[in-house]
């Protein structure tokens, strides 16, 4: 097996999850990442934890859904049973076709599995995390040998140096009031009074996890301005570019994209909440060097900062404040690396060009 | 896909699971049996069972077992929930090496899943079946396609009629009180007084099931005479051939074989149990028309009986009698069709030369 497969499991295992002897663990094994599952239950096996490995299965989840007439149980005794008495689910993504779904209606494959049971799984110490496929490969337009290097880059680093690293941004967003984002064609300016920023350093120590991580992430109170988000993204299947928004007193008053402007009126319409923020992120994770047409990667990336409509974090409110809601939460992502770029705290550069003022090259 | 797999997924739900809308049913999905997994789902849709798959991995198990320090939680709290709440369990055998545990102790291997989890798995209404693989065609010393064929001349059967007829035989031993089973190489005469047969029709009606399927089953209250088994088998990895029992007084009081004759001293030896008999079974699927070194398939095969040393079924004993007890049950097979072969219920010939009385060709 290459080391590199064990590596990715033990990081996920100690770092991610922090898997304790007797631990009670889901592995959720997606259709192609099962190297991946081999080396986590190794890891499981060392650590002394009680390993039940499903299997997340895209063509199976097609077929069930194309067959059933939509009417689904809400509490199916054993799976709810399953994830309310597991400590943590370790979820393997690993698809051998990431369209494997297109066929399926989006309805039939938000209702399940059914909302209690993703609340029982949420409510677990969960970590998601990608074991690079042939396919996974082919949607970020790269050979495979490359895309795993790229893969393990942006998993294979020193987390606790990032988190420290995460630790000093986050406590000068605890400390200011106003963020303003500059870039040749967005001028943003986001109150953030009262706020209390996330670290996502890839550990379940901030509840749940992705692997690779690499974001500090907030709320926004309120927003003015103009945003371009440069970074191509996919939505429900659907392609999305260039999308172009203005915000008027936390509201998006106007919108546009050059490809799948459709698909992004859908998304702002879902409800009232779709057109108000509900995050404001900054990418960190610099072994993440390039766009591949996956959230998991792409917001994490060092030098891009990304926005959500929609639902907001609880965790970033102060506790009387309800803050937005919406049934949707979606990421669009902007690049903060060209020339004339900056993100401003209380009118201090905090990042110039895509480099954070303690990194090397910074120009204050 | 191919039609053979869905027509395999569509007996397995409704003829052997009986399953129901509603129905919480854990599929577990061995490695190589993806695509009947898809079929299996998308049967499950249109039935309206609640579906949790779970990924049966001998590769995941041998890197688990081999890492663990053999010191097993009994009553992983998520697991025995899982199996507890679940109504049905199809475990859908799928191999791609059927040596892929060769390298884990038995001990390992028979210690894990624990005993409270095989309690509550065995305890639902479970059903045992296989995909053909690669795998086990090269076990069989077939070609994969012609494996094909013969998987599913085994399972795709008319059942209905099959269980009638077994009901047929089964009459006939619960009125009996004697049976004498002779082939060139055999005389054993076993008393089945006051014991009641099983048939084993594929279906959950008797509790569990297998697909394919095909025997009826007794217990024999004692046995005296000599067998040879010439189906050869494997057992716990090893070949074993041409075993020859010696029973006395229900007792295997002597025993050789050509092959493998220390892995048959070791079963002998486990336990008192192990060298009394705890099962007598007569073979009935006409769709099985060689043997592939598997036992779900061997031992269900017309023109066969077997024995097995060790565990006794206990719906065929009388109400008060406990019935042989022992940790194993291993079934030895032989065959009946060869010239000068019969099998005679309270002296009367039910079978000769492989032949019921019922068949055509039967020679009184």
């Amino acid at each position: 097996m290459d080391q590199r497969i064990r590596d990715h499991a033990a990081v996920l295992v100690d770092w991610s999850a922090g898997v304790e002897d007797g631990d009670d663990v889901v592995v959720a094994v997606g259709e192609g990442a099962h190297d991946l599952g081999v080396a986590v239950l190794e890891k499981l096996g060392s650590v002394g934890a009680n390993p039940v490995t499903t299997y997340d299965s895209e063509e199976m989840r097609r077929a069930f859904l194309r067959s059933h007439d939509g009417d689904f149980e809400a509490t199916p005794a054993h799976e709810l049973a399953l994830y309310e008495r597991a400590d943590t689910i370790l979820h393997l993504v690993g698809s051998r076709n990431t369209t494997a779904l297109a066929d399926v209606p989006p309805d039939a494959r938000h209702a399940w599995p059914t909302a209690a049971v993703r609340e029982a799984w949420l409510a677990t110490d969960w970590v998601k995390t990608l074991h690079p496929t042939r396919a996974r490969a082919q949607q970020a337009g790269m050979a495979y040998p490359a895309y795993e290097e790229f893969v393990y880059d942006a998993i294979l680093r020193d987390w606790a140096a990032l988190a420290e690293e995460m630790a000093a941004l986050k406590d000068l967003l605890d400390a200011g009031s106003e963020v303003r984002l500059v870039t040749p064609d967005t001028h943003l300016t986001m109150s953030i009074e009262d706020r209390t920023a996330v670290t996502s350093a890839a550990s379940i120590t901030a509840g749940s996890a992705n692997l690779p991580d690499g974001e500090v992430f907030t709320v926004p109170a309120t927003a003015e301005g103009e945003i371009q988000f440069d970074v191509p993204m996919t939505h429900d299947g659907a392609p999305v570019r260039d999308v172009r928004l203005t915000l008027e007193d936390g509201a998006v008053v106007d919108w546009a994209a050059e490809v799948g402007e459709r698909v992004l009126e859908d998304v702002l319409t879902v409800d009232e909440g779709a057109r108000r923020l509900g995050e404001f992120g900054i990418g960190m994770n610099r072994g993440i060097d390039r766009y591949t047409n996956t959230i998991l990667f792409d917001e994490k990336m060092g030098g891009t900062v990304h926005l959500a409509v929609g639902d907001a974090y609880s965790e970033c409110l102060p506790e009387d404040e309800p803050g937005n809601q919406s049934a949707i939460h979606a990421d669009l992502i902007t690049d903060v690396t060209r020339d004339g770029s900056r993100l401003e705290i209380d009118g201090e550069v905090v990042q110039r060009n895509g480099l954070f003022r303690w990194e090397d090259d910074f120009e204050g």
